[in-house]
Parts: structure tokens; C-alpha cells; sequence
């Protein structure tokens, strides 16, 4: 059986288990405040191009989430996000357990667009009933989105100005950002994302590391606290420098952008010979994860061979799946999956 | 400088790390559905003599408080604490944030009795405006507590009975389990507390573990739907498998045990110089960390060769503060310290 | 001006402020626990035929769907609603605020199917992340719906029949509840109501009470500890009698039933008129709220004459728009109203 | 029986039943926007001596503090409050509800002095462990407290300062405003209480009205969407004129002042025959609660006649108990408790 399900079916680069154990028995303080995460802090201020921003660290990505939002809403605001959201569908509620509603709006591909934004934001103002109805504090994106599919440098860059015309931080889930930054038709830089929004984390548990979260908070308003704010949300590790050795040899020599561009590389081989082979994409990604609408009997004969994820059923005959690749998957699976598409009965 | 700050300066027990590389690039599935979570769930349910308790594993003692207490509680209800408990003091309000308030009862050496809580539920019991006050809805404890004292087995079986008597799940917050279980003075078993409550945690993060605790669920009535919850407080670790590794380590060979004797012995070395030095101790612990009252000249005198906590003043002149030993506390730095403590100047 | 903005721009029915004024020196018990709440709660249930059911009085509609969802809701979990609900759209995330999500269904005319509760709750259960999404916990509906529609006794059965198959409590918001059950095709009466659902709540403050909302509850596993939640939202009120005599007075002599069909006759007078001149209807309501879809001319044309309010944008050209009444509607302001429509240039 | 349990007994000053009697078939606009709310407000305005106030007008305390509290507080902040004020006891964790913990002062009479909250920033802001602890995010004091007793103009003074050194918005919960204001030995004008704090509210519930708490919104950077808070609290009436008659009608030829002096004038009567007779007193109150500590015999020979509350258990033998009196006590009561006192066994 190869794997396809996820990128988080393996550990992590194996540098990062060395430097760990080379480590292990040093004395460190807690919570953050170690060497580490200070060298690693830097590396990520340096990558982003932005001297001044500041840099937290945290376990996993719902977690994340949850932290910035409760950090950045007022009681009575909300979360503007795609319905695909990864807020809105997959973190049990975590937003509305910190007491705020996803507001979502409509998206088949993942994005959102300057225009949905800016019409929200103008209706909610043009209501005389708006005190009844949440406001519009903040925007979620994803980059990738959920499904793979990224903003253009033009698009990023019309969202953030309409964010910033209706006075709306917004907020980008980076956690597979490695994977959306390697993206083979992707014009965007770290640097060009740590100016085009207010606050974005780059994702470590899907990109190489073992676990692991970078906040960058670009936003001067939105610092302060903000690791009162972690600790609430139980996202403050005892042991900190785990997370910053990690980040620390991701961000040593292009290490993360590298192994994403692995990844990547393997994902659109996977897509060739799903389109040689003429099988339908649910959206068309050029990141890391694919999406083939299959019949049931194609399910069926991948199944056999190969482990996937039910992504969306489309009709009563096709359904959406997933391949997913990883830093970390081998040539060698990759081309048994191509093989498995190539002689895939039609 | 030597460290006796905290049991979380150091990594993790170097078999961790091992078993860790070399699993390394396997692919499991995520979310603690591997075999690796399921090895180690097997092993903690026979070390606790119940086969039938559900273990689940979370990252660290904040989140798995704040998780816990969650899936307990009704939205009218709080959790009964010694106002020195962990949940009570230091977690900025994480309990408070899921919408519980902490109903304190006053403590010195960080334990609670029977009488205490039969008291309380009796007084809200009889009050006629009891609907205006928050409804007691567990008890929270803490083995070793904040300041390494213990409950004997017989505290907490009659602590037990009066949970029992006014229908609240009793949970132990078991962050330093291992050193309590190893306390010199200890006369309870993990059989013991696997029966002598409804939940309790295993405490990875402070006893050899790199982060981790393992939450045990006695009750039936409480099993149900947890790991939702902790998806919500972002209490799933994506790699799940990370924190099975760890646990499967720690409770291979009784491994847990011995290395948490090791911190109780080094303990109470220092413990013994403290008392042949006639240094008064602010609780009188048997566990992992002790608590000498120094006067400012004394503190002054430690700073300059050892790092330690300060814990509470006491008057104008004299301060508590804690020296912590851990799993990897060296012989050699005991020594030291104890040296330190013989050449003290009176 | 003729008002027909909505259903409580008036007072209350004047037995309402006699009794006031000739109770109002009167010494009474606060909190509810008086004898007119207690007269009250008594004819309350013998109107529903059920003399078990609990019966408990708040202030108005938010606070009501607030405190109701928050006693039954577990902190994992969320509430079914029709994506047209109150509490999805007007009660500025009130439901959030205490923790959880409204899980929105599609409606058209504010109401939702037996079988659109049954897909959901299927889908959830065979997710295989159903962990990694807010679960469902309950049903909300409203009686009449938002847009003054209703629920047949065969929706409302089969409905029940579903929520109980997957275990979810039923909750009517019943906040115009006099206008649904006076409303001409309604074949549902209270006692019919009061054994189709769970929970449900009488509304007064629309229904000839200066404010006030009756709570039914009546499932057994419901009803403890309900007034807790009660004070917790701020729903406790003080001189809890104001309620009673309100609901006594009401429950007097069918008086409920009585004025609310004034506004029901009212409404269909207007629903001729708009027919008879073709003014096409956004949802065909047989209660107090009517909503013909305007031109700009239409709607201008109006605005000289009468108040009423925005409902729902069509498109570039038409808005449907709503005209309420009220039990306390004169006849007069109802010609007048059916002289404007007859007039009204095409 | 003669009623002194409490200042909620009765209904409400007669005039306000004859204007709502008089308006009673007036249509409004809803929530507050409505000519008598706006006229309320003027009065107000014009009584506190601060033309650019905000007023907003609740229907009760509970509702109201959890508003005021929530709009104030970030996620990660809690509010300072005696341990004996009634967020902190008697409003079932509606706080909490919302997200933030009471940081209790201890208090023996129920007032917190500016050296207490200077103390506790202190600490907080040295502690190298404080963003694991709740921050200190605001200040909640009562006046008259829950127990009688008021600040001087001195202490108000001082500790608004204290606030304002450590950057604590202060809110004067004024359930009994009226109470204190009339207090015999109060040197606090209505002016002087809008001068010196941030956020306050008039109580109406206790002092004349039917229901209704007014609040004061002082500081300019805390009146911004202070509706959308009170939407999402419930605590928006739909039927909002019914609150701005009534403090229309309390505001008018300062009536809730006159009302509010009979009540002070009658419980001094009543502390005079208990210092007469030589009974201790629990807290020595000038305002309308007075709390004399009897003996079992005591109680008992007054509940055959007199309804009071129980306030506190001193002793085995002793215990306070509260004789309460509103606006609406009649001379007649008064004299029959008067004469009770005189004649009581000792």
C-alpha cells in the first residue's frame, strides 16, 4: 500500500531529529524564551523580509487558529471566511467556542474574492438591522486554500486593500504555505505575503517539521498580549524550543523551501498523468494536493493499491478524491502511482 | 550556572528520541489512529489494572485541563479547586475562557479535604438563592499539587466518597504523576488513582517525555465524545502518533518509574542538606521539588551559582522559592547544590 | 403615517397594564417564584394539555434562544437551524457567544424538512472526520417561520419523528407562536404543538405583552436546573411576577387566541388586496406578515403613506418588502392600507 | 407580615404605570429608538452633568453587568471586583459565561481600595510568570455596595485614579445608585459619579421602576458598538419606549431622588431602634439595608412577624440578617419593625 491520504503521514526532516538529539540534555528556560526559538525567530524576520514583525510559535494549526482569532476579534465580531474554510468546517467549532460566529461566504475553488468582501462589508453597514447581526471584524484565507488552489499576487493584493478600506485585519493559514509558496504557477514570496496581510502562519507540521506553527504578526496593533493569548488556548509549549530548533533547521539554507518544492514536483506528475489520462479535476491545483473526480469502480481499483481521501461526493456515480503528497514522498511511490493511473481501467 | 528551575529544562529520555528516528519516515494514519497510540494505550490501561478505561493523548497540562473540564461541565456549572490550583492560578483563565468559572477553596499545602467539599455543596445546597450562584460540577486536584505535597490513600478515598455523595466526577491533574508516585512518602498505586477518581492525566511533558500527557478516562459516562472536545481546544496532534511513541516508551520496562525516582532521590538529598543547614521549608514535600524560605542575602547568595524559582514572599524579609530536580537531574549538580547549601553563609 | 413596520410597535393589551396598576403595591417574592407566576404556569399547562411540562417565564425572544440552546447543548456540539433562522441571522451570534455553532440548512420560505434533518445527521455520522466537525445537538425551528410560513402537523410529525431518530431535542421558537396557530390554513393547535417538540417558548412580546416569553419544557431530561441558566443569561427577572400577571391575564378567557387573530385577518385583508391589483408575494404566508415584491416606484410610493420594512433584495429591480400587523391593529389603519394597494399606480 | 426582604417587592412608582397607561397604544420605533428613550436620555445627560454621555437603557443588573463587562474586557483580561461584589457571587458566572474570570479583592464591607488595586497591578505586571495568569483588564465596584456601604468622595476619587495610573477602565455598578445617593452620610452627587469612573449604571429596579438599569457609557473609547453587545446579550428590549418612559417618568422634577430618600429615611428609623436596643451590626450602612447580627431566639421572634433575608452565618449562635426597605416602604411598616425591635426578647 502507498500513501496518498495526507501530508502528515511521516515524521519530519530527519535534520531536525539530529539537531534535536544533539540538544536533547541542554538546559533550557521555557515557553519560548530559549535560544532557539530567538535564532529562529530571526531567520523567519530575515526570510519575510520585515525586520519588525514579531514571531510565536505553536503546536498545530487549529490551535493556531483559534489564538489569532480570539486575539484579534471584539465579543460581538466575526470571522469572514470561505464556506471551504478550514475554520468553518473542520475545527469542531473552535472559533465559536471562543464566543464568534464564521461568517462565510460562498467559494467553490477555496479563494474569496475583493469584491465578496467589500459587498459584505457594504451591506452589513447599509442595514438598519446591522446591530442585530454580527459584525465583520476580521478575514480568514488559506494559501493554499483547503483545495489547493492559490491567490495571485493581483488578487492578494486587491483582498488586503479592501480588507484595509473596511478596517479588517486579515489573516492567512499558512499551514501549508510551503507547499503554496513552491506552487508551480505561484507569484507570490514569503516577503510579498508578510506585507499583503496582517498576521499569517507558516505552516511546520505539514512542511517537514515533526509538529509545529510560526505566527508572523505584521499588524503593530495586534501584537500586544498576544502570548497571554497563547497560554489561554493551552498553546504555549512548556518546552519551546522544540518548536524553535524546528523552525530553526527548516529556515537554515532554504531547507523549508526545498523539500516543499518535493512535494510539489511529485503532485504535478501525478496531475500529468491524470490529464494524459483524461480524468477529470475537481479544481485545478498546482500545489501538493489533487483532486480526480472518479467513478466508483475507479475508487475501487485505486484502492487496492494505493491509500486516498474521499474529498466531496459530485453525483451519485463520481466522487472527488485526493492524492496528497508530502516533503517526504519517495520518487519511487510516485511513480507506482503513475503507473497505477496509467493502466487504471476507463 | 546549574539549573534547578523547573522539570522542563531538558529534552526528552534519549529512548524517546531513538524510537522516534527510527520510526521516523513510516507512514501512519493521523490523529492518534495508529498503532503506535493503540500499543501505548494498551500498556497504560494494564499499569493502571482497567482494562476498560479510554486514553487519549494531548500535548500539554493547559490544554488538557482546559479539554477535560470541558467535556464535564454543563454551561451552569464550575469546578471545585484549592485556590492554589494550577487551573485556579496559572493558566490565564483558560477554564474561565470555556465559560466555568473556578470555585475556590482555600488551601495552604495545595490539597483539599472531604470536609471541604462536603461543606461547599451542602452550603450551595441549602442556600435559597442557590440558582444565582454557579453550581459545583466536579472536583479538580492535583497529584503531586503545585507544591509536591500528596494526598494519602486514605485523603484520597474519603475525598472520593464525597465527590461521590454529591455527584461530582473527581479528575486529578496528574501533570507530575510520576514524581508523586516515586515520593518518598507515597502510599498510593496507578491502580490506586485509576480507581480513587473518574479522570486523571499521566503527565509526559515533566517526567521524560518531550511534551505529552495521557488523559485516562475512568467513568463510563464520561468517554463519550471526547476527542471531539479536544479537537475543538486543538488538543488533536495532526502527527498523532508522536505522543504513542512516547507513552509507548515511558511504559515499556516500568521506564516511567524509575527515571521519576531519580528526581525524588536528588530531591530530597537537597531537602536534607536544606535541614541540616536548619533552612525552613514552606511545605513540607516528599516529591520533586522543594521549597526553602531564604532571606534576601541567602537568595542573593544561591543566584550567583544556581537557577531557581521564586515562589512567594513570605514577610519583607524572607521568600519562598523552589529548587525543581526532573528525570535528568545529574548526580554531579546535586552534589553541587548541596555543597552550595553546606557552605551557605548563616 | 400607518405603521406596519412590525408586531411591536404598540404596547400591550390594556387588561395587561389594569392588572398591573391594581397588583402594583402588592409585596410578592421575586424571581418567579410568586403567585401569578405560579396561576400562570398553571393555565399555561392546562392550554397545552399537558400538565407535567415546566413552565418558565424570560424577557424577550434573544435571550430566550440563547438560554434555551445553552441548556441543552453540549460544549462539542451545535444547533440545526434553517439558514432564515432568528438566531442564524438576528440575534448577533448570541448562540456563539455561549460556545457553539448554528449548523444552517438551505430554506426558501424559512422552513426545513424531516429529511434535510436526517441527510445531515447521516452525512455526519459516516464522515470519518465527523470528530474534526461541530456535532449536531438539536433542532431549532420557528412557528411561524421568519417569513410568517408554517409548519403542517404532517411536517411538524415527521420532523419530530427524525429529530428523535437521531436524538436531537426539537425547539420551536414560538416567538409570534398566536399568529401561527390563528394563522388560516393552520391545522396545529397548542396541545399539538406542546407534544411535537421538546422545548417550545409562547411569545408575548409580539402577541399582546408588553415583553415576555413563556418557556415549555417538556421533556423530562430538559428541565433540570433550568432557571441556573436562566440567571447566568440575565434572563431572571427581578419582579418576576410582571411576567406572570402578563401570561395570567393572557391565558385569561383565550385572550391570546383572541387578539392574535385580529392580526391575522388583518394580514389577509392586506394579502387580497395585493393579489386582487397582482402584486406578486415573496412566500405565500397565512399569518401576520405579509411580503409583496415592490418596484422602486411601488416601494416609494408607499414609503409617503405607510411605514414598512426592507425584507429581501430580488434583483436590480424588485425588493419584496414586508407589511406586519399586530393584535393591536385597527381596522381603520387596515382600509387605509387596503385603499393605498387598490390605488397604487402599476 | 410586614415585607422587608428585599427593594423588589412592589411594582413600581404609580406614575410610570399611568404614562405607560397613556402611551400604551402609541406606535414606536423599536430597540430604543424611540422619542421617550431619547428623551430619557436628555435627562439623564442633563442630571449627570456631561452632555456627551452615551445612555443606553437594560431591563436588569445581571444583564446589565455582563453586557458592560463583555464590551469592555479582551479574551485574555478579567475584571477586579470585591469577593463579596455580585458579579463575583450572585449572577451564577455570567462573568464567566462570557469568557473572563473575577479577580477577587478580599473585603470585609464590601469596598476595594485604590491600594489594593495598585497592589494587585503590581504584582501582576513584576510576576515573570503574569501571561500565565488572567491581566487585569478593568475595575467593577457596587455603590452603594451589596452590603450598604458607600465610598467617600476621597476613596471614589483615589481609586478612579489608580485605575486610570494602571490603564483600568472603572465601572460603578449603581443597582441601588439612587440608595446611595440619598445615603445620610453620602458626599457623592450624580455628577460627581460621572466624573469619576468610566462606565456606570442608574439603577432602576430597585428604585422605582418596574425593571430598567440605565447605563452610562463616560469615556469616549468604550461607547463604540455598545449596542451590538447588548443585542448579543439580550439585552435589547423590542419594546424598548417602555424603558425610556420609565426613566423619563424617574428623571422628571427629580423623583428618583425623593423616591429613593424615603427608603433611607426609613431603614435609619429602623437602625436606630436596633442601636437603641443595643443589637450589633454586621457593616454600619447609612442606606436602605440594614444588617443587624441576631441570636437564633432572635430570628426566630422576628419571622413571626417581619420577612427579612438571611445574609451570613457569624457563628454558631449568631448570624446577620438584611431588613431591606425600597422607595414604596409605607411609614405604617415601619413603625410595626420599629416597635418589633423595641419589644424584642433579648
Amino acid at each position: 500500500m502507498i500513501y496518498f491520504q495526507s501530508d502528515y503521514v511521516e515524521g519530519c526532516h530527519p535534520k531536525i531529529l539530529e539537531k534535536m538529539a544533539e540538544t536533547n540534555l541542554e538546559q533550557t528556560p521555557g515557553y519560548g524564551n530559549d535560544d532557539y526559538c530567538a535564532g529562529a525567530r530571526e531567520k523567519i524576520r530575515k526570510a519575510c523580509g520585515r525586520e519588525e514583525v514579531d514571531v510565536h510559535f505553536l503546536v498545530g494549526g487549529t490551535q493556531t487558529n483559534a489564538t489569532v482569532i480570539a486575539s484579534i476579534l471584539k465579543a460581538h465580531q466575526g470571522v469572514i471566511s470561505a464556506d471551504t474554510g478550514h475554520i468553518a468546517c473542520h475545527e469542531t467549532g473552535a472559533v465559536e467556542a471562543a464566543g464568534h460566529k464564521v461568517l462565510t461566504l460562498p467559494s467553490k475553488d477555496g479563494t474569496i474574492t475583493a469584491e465578496q468582501v467589500a459587498a459584505y462589508c457594504e451591506a452589513h453597514a447599509a442595514s438598519t438591522s446591522r446591530e442585530h447581526m454580527v459584525q465583520p471584524g476580521m478575514v480568514y484565507i488559506s494559501f493554499p486554500t483547503e483545495s489547493g488552489t492559490l491567490y495571485s499576487k493581483e488578487q492578494l493584493t486587491s483582498l488586503y486593500a479592501a480588507c484595509q478600506k473596511y478596517g479588517l485585519p486579515l489573516y492567512v493559514d499558512g499551514a501549508r504555505l510551503g507547499y503554496g509558496l513552491a506552487g508551480s504557477r505561484n507569484d507570490l514570496t514569503l516577503p510579498d505575503i508578510a506585507r499583503l496581510c496582517d498576521v499569517f502562519y507558516i505552516g511546520g507540521t505539514k512542511c517537514g517539521a515533526l509538529f509545529g506553527e510560526a505566527v508572523v504578526i505584521a499588524r503593530e496593533s495586534l501584537k500586544k498580549d498576544f502570548r497571554y493569548i497563547m497560554k489561554q488556548h493551552g498553546g504555549m509549549l512548556a518546552k519551546g524550543r522544540l518548536l524553535g530548533i524546528q523552525f530553526d533547521v527548516l529556515f537554515e539554507d532554504d531547507l523549508y523551501e526545498k523539500i516543499c518544492k518535493n512535494a510539489v514536483d511529485a503532485a504535478l506528475k501525478i496531475r500529468g498523468a491524470l490529464e494524459d489520462k483524461g480524468i477529470p479535476l475537481y479544481v485545478s491545483s498546482w500545489t501538493n494536493q489533487q483532486f480526480p473526480i472518479l467513478t466508483q469502480a475507479q475508487m475501487q481499483y485505486f484502492s487496492e493499491h494505493a491509500a486516498f481521501e474521499i474529498w466531496e461526493p459530485i453525483d451519485e456515480k463520481n466522487t472527488a478524491v485526493r492524492f496528497c503528497t508530502s516533503w517526504a514522498t519517495t520518487g519511487e511511490n510516485v511513480q507506482s502511482l503513475v503507473e497505477l493511473i496509467r493502466n487504471m481501467p476507463i
